[in-house]
């Protein structure tokens, strides 16, 4: 399935991901605690929506499965709304056998509540805690259960990125993980711009300048589709 | 202060509230947990930034006092962005001296995080717990504190609506209540419609029909205006 793919990024007519299949995850998810209440996270959808207009750009049947954000659906592009972590699990797992590539950069939650109230909660005096319990860990899911799938996850850290990255790329037996330092002014959650490292499984690295992210995301496709067809001459 | 703002209601100018000065709350609370997660609920502010819009029509000095919404902000309104409880609180204490009429309807978060983690914290094997602790009441505060000011709050409830909007109006000094109950399709967080009733603090009560929140912004404002009006033949 690889080499096919580096095959028809050489091909002429400059649609390199034609006849594949992209699976986008993007956005945050909502963890409910009561009808009201919830718990999530800042991520934009921005890098993800970037990478379905990409990926379609370049030719790919591209399914998005995104998170509550406000942001236009890129044309061509199919999107499955989903709000919980289980509902993006689920929305992914849908896809998975016959996807070629999956780009995981939603921001889903680890935790959710344990128990989620029907409702409202009243408030009473003093402290309170929260029991959480972990959602299941999509990358890391799709890694076990991948075949012949290119795995790409995102790295959304605050501090020893790299190797947070590295680690999470064994773990999660992924091929690429794209790390990012969110504490950046330029990068990360709700920018318009992003400064990323590309890792690959080989010990492969690239950093790329800053840059927009609809720029950055056909270049990381770029890079990934002529790293993958490096691989073809080593191996 | 409310005798003036009768007599200025029935000046044939119609402009009810000129010369008077609103401050208005609108939309959710964040509290966070770490650079990256944080815990919100789904209030979009629509009816706030209606009854900011509705209260500048009628003639008042309007601030804003504005959680994180995506809402455009009416024109002649002066907006504040805010991001937590306690952003929250102390803007609308900035205002509340000079203030004539302050309405409450920020989904203020009841509860934050004890502690806030400087770098994101990493997910664990097991369950977690998160602690929390109380933010301030803000209607109560204001309550406390109200010497003139007329105080009107909001409860979004997802059952016994009545009884606790009129328990909130006599623990929290407020002198109405616009009670919503948010499990309706036609009313509370997101919708552009709402189905309220008004409760004052004289056992007053009035059931509005559904009707778009910018309507009903209107409507609030004549009801508790020409109410404090019929207060005044009774004193």
């Amino acid at each position: 399935k690889i080499v096919s793919l580096v095959d028809a990024f050489f091909q002429p007519k400059e649609l390199p991901l034609k006849g594949k299949k992209v699976v986008i995850t993007a956005g945050p998810t909502r963890e409910r605690i009561d009808p009201v209440r919830f718990l999530t996270n800042f991520s934009s959808g921005k890098m993800g929506y970037a990478l379905a207009e990409a990926a379609n750009k370049l030719g790919a049947e591209t399914i998005l499965v995104s998170g509550p954000v406000s942001l236009p659906i890129p044309s061509g592009v199919t999107v499955e709304h989903v709000e919980s972590a289980e509902g993006m699990l689920q929305a992914v797992l849908h896809h998975f056998d016959d996807a070629d590539i999956v780009v995981k950069t939603a921001a889903v939650a680890d935790y959710r509540p344990k128990y989620v109230h029907e409702q409202k909660m009243k408030k009473q005096a003093g402290d309170a805690t929260l029991e959480l319990e972990r959602t299941t860990d999509i990358l890391m899911t799709l890694g076990q259960k991948k075949t012949h799938q290119l795995l790409i996850g995102f790295a959304a850290e605050t501090n020893d990125v790299e190797m947070y990255a590295k680690g999470k790329l064994a773990k999660k037996n992924a091929d690429y993980i794209v790390a990012n330092d969110v504490t950046r002014e330029d990068s990360g959650f709700g920018t318009d711009t992003n400064t990323v490292v590309l890792i690959g499984k080989d010990n492969f690295e690239h950093h790329f300048d800053n840059m927009s992210k609809k720029q950055l995301a056909t270049k990381l496709f770029e890079t990934i589709l002529a790293h993958e067809e490096d691989l073809q001459y080593v191996r």
